[in-house]
């Protein structure tokens, strides 16, 4: 039998959990794993439900045609996905490869439930790194014209049908029109803990702050830069002898950390989002 | 509307959070937060459920008069109560008063939803800590006849009615009749991250072992010694120049916060146990 | 034989460590702890010396008449002060009093070296708290004349003789004449990880933006708000269940702790202000 | 001008540092970064010191000529070196790839102040990973002749001249003799946080005694297994819900972390070893 994850968001009522869980257990579902939240001050209801069965995500099986229905009457947003299907993933990147060559090795030592459909790049820096895993990589040119390089990596998301884009250190800013198209699906890695040090430079403005922690934030991409739904976040102490590039490398590793926790997270359906606050029932 | 918390554990089974959050939604019930965990080793069921209804707890009441003849047939073990009913709690002290000055601070201000029946040492160091906050101080001689000062604290325990029995440092060992008695409602602070450092003077020995990291283990006190369920853990970083006292300091610290914690998750009704493993749905 | 601890700071030259050891050594004291560092982008020199000897600190000691003139050669700033001699402390608070509460234990149990004048408090509610430790409580009336206030608050502060002030969650902005006349020896606590959250109403703000991670900062109090050289940050997790409230609750322990360890980094002479940037050589 | 790093131990006695420090000065050298700390109960002196100069390491330099019969007379041992010149090092690994791809990494981008000579294992798993970098890969057969494949493994030690030996999850226990001859230069990883679960299996022992924090420790190997002097030690928090193949995943980042940053100490002649205890100078 396999595993499935539902995920499930909608007004709340009394009864919600109950009504689903009730179906799962009707199609002969066993559930594995199931977290639940109520945000009382909003109102609003959030569930994951990891359960075994048969023929759960069958279009026409037991289970959706009981589901569907229900679904619509509480006005839920919801995606049912087989646990052990891997999400479909364009890693962006430019000169720093820290994070995509810590992706990568955890994609192909099978931690992270991706396939890679391709890397893209405004350098060329990265291509060895990529093409010896047998990973496609395609250069756009960001620096004469922008415009179309955007428009340009629109096309390849779609034509790689992208169910994931992670912003791995990419550092071309997105047009608005591509992060509503992939609202949702465009994870990126921060370099601070933010909201602190928004914008550039963050690890040379920590230092001279003198901050005693530094940190990287994985959140969702938005049309408001840096302000999208934060997934995880990482921090590590420094000491008054760390220079810049003393941050630099410390936070390396706090950006690799947290960028492979928040898209784990993405992957196994363990986020949901309400306006700005991003639901991880964490593993 | 009242909030309660309903623990549950038992066989693992199709249809179980189904059956119980129907009958909460049958009584009327509306959920604010649910944790389940099914463990496919011992294939055994947790859950805790929280939330809000009418006459949820009366004997007599709507919810009861259903769930109990399902959680028989589940052979579910089960408790629930308010969440805000405070649990009536004793402390056991010794010599060395930081956990108790904690607790005694963390239940003043209400962090803590207990209420204080006592606190018992086989020294009168922290009298005037306790007795300056109204709480009664009872001490009981360890020292000349060990066998009798055990049966002093069964008698005291049982006549405070003691739901939870906090060993905040107190450094004698419990009898195995009284570990049983009060089975599931002794919480003791180890100093040290179990089972490193298991026995005595765990800091002078993590010391001379030159670890880089120190740490406190908050679990239930059982028979065996320092082999009870664990609830909560917490380290602290030691440097080369940190000699014994310094880890003595850094180390209260981490008692202080761990057992703290452990106190809250247990009295907020997020612990289940099985076997030698302690479930904490984490607040 | 009494241990010393030696501060010193002045531009960086050749030599300089070994001129201030050789003459300790002339004097007959035996290095226990030295701490050493140089800003390389600012060409400046920070040393903390921990030695034993006799007579280190007599005005007219064979130390000091070899030391001052050469301390005066290299223009450097200096304290020297025997390590068990607590410093003269003052404590100002509002309403909330877990910093306050915690402070009152590590000074009762010895693990804060510092002696505590008075508390001086615009609300009368932390009175008993301190008053039954035996440490007077001072109240002023902010709320009418504020301007009133702080001078007296200032004349208190002299009286006492304060060697450190400890705004311990004091919610009242000193003015800017005060700071200066205790730069370097106010330090606050700050809940929030700054510079995230600077301001007011920092844990509603981080709720609201959903970050996973909340803290607090230990900073020396300046002119500009929030802005003073930070010695010390905390940080703690929190999830997408933890309301406004909790975050408050969370964030306690980190105030609780980064304060501790702020003052006693301060009382132990282990900070060395530099610009905006504090030098902490840590414990 | 080039930086060195000398490191010293010896005896405790009056004006040491000063000795030393009054030497680099005469050399005309300039101090960057100092960490002395004596040990008061085994009356030890340790220093690290980082400074600029001419023609420090030149054999019959000025700084050497003064310096030499000055440590002879102090009875230290010591080492000095260009901070610049990496260290000759050869990884042995097993079959699981996660340390070595980390370290790969970190040498590529120069994060790690390392020469990799070859990379030596008992399986041919790793091959790819390594010579892809122009790395030698070397098999050496341990299941059928184990004496003759440790036999082997010391003389090709010997023939790459290895300054470190890196044990990077490297399955095979190293004969007392080989031990010894690179005593204070081979650096293992052990997968928890000693001395909690010595020997075999401690992620499936960590699983079933229930400890919420799981952990790793980078120590320097010795004839007594697992029983090396600590380097560095990392833990990560395991929930209820996390089974053994999550605890092996979430240890992977912690032996990461934990090797990488024991490593990064050694190759910086941060760390010095007396008894079974590593004093680190910690950046």
């Amino acid at each position: 039998m396999r595993a499935h994850v539902l995920k499930l968001t909608c007004p709340d009522a009394v009864g919600l959990l109950a009504r689903v869980t009730g179906l799962i257990a009707k199609a002969g579902g066993n559930l594995l794993d199931v977290g639940q939240y109520t945000d009382p001050l909003a109102g609003w209801f959030f569930a994951r439900l990891a359960f075994v069965g048969e023929g759960i995500d069958e279009p026409d099986g037991v289970f959706l045609r009981m589901f569907e229905p229900e679904a619509r009457a509480m006005n839920a947003d919801w995606t049912l996905r087989p646990a052990d299907q891997p999400v479909r993933t364009v890693v962006l990147v430019s000169r720093q490869d820290h994070c995509l060559a810590d992706l990568l090795w955890r994609w192909r030592s099978r931690e992270l439930n991706i396939e890679i459909a391709a890397v893209i790049s405004n350098h060329g820096t990265a291509r060895e790194l990529v093409e010896r895993e047998g990973i496609p990589f395609e250069e756009l040119d960001f620096s004469s014209d922008k415009a179309a390089a955007c428009e340009a990596l629109g096309a390849r998301l779609r034509a790689h049908g992208a169910g994931l884009v992670v912003l791995a250190r990419f550092m071309q800013i997105l047009p608005d029109a591509l992060c509503r198209e992939f609202a949702g699906r465009i994870i990126n890695i921060h370099h601070s803990f933010l909201p602190a040090f928004v914008g550039a430079n963050p690890y040379r403005r920590a230092f001279e702050r003198g901050v005693k922690l530094i940190g990287a934030t994985c959140h969702y991409a938005t049309q408001d830069l840096d302000e999208g739904p934060i997934i995880e976040q990482e921090v590590a102490r420094v000491e008054h002898y760390h220079e810049p590039d003393d941050l630099v490398r410390l936070g390396r590793d706090c950006e690799r950390l947290a960028l492979a926790r928040g898209v784990r997270f993405h992957v196994e359906d363990r986020v949901l989002v309400h306006g700005s606050r991003a639901i991880v029932f964490r593993d």
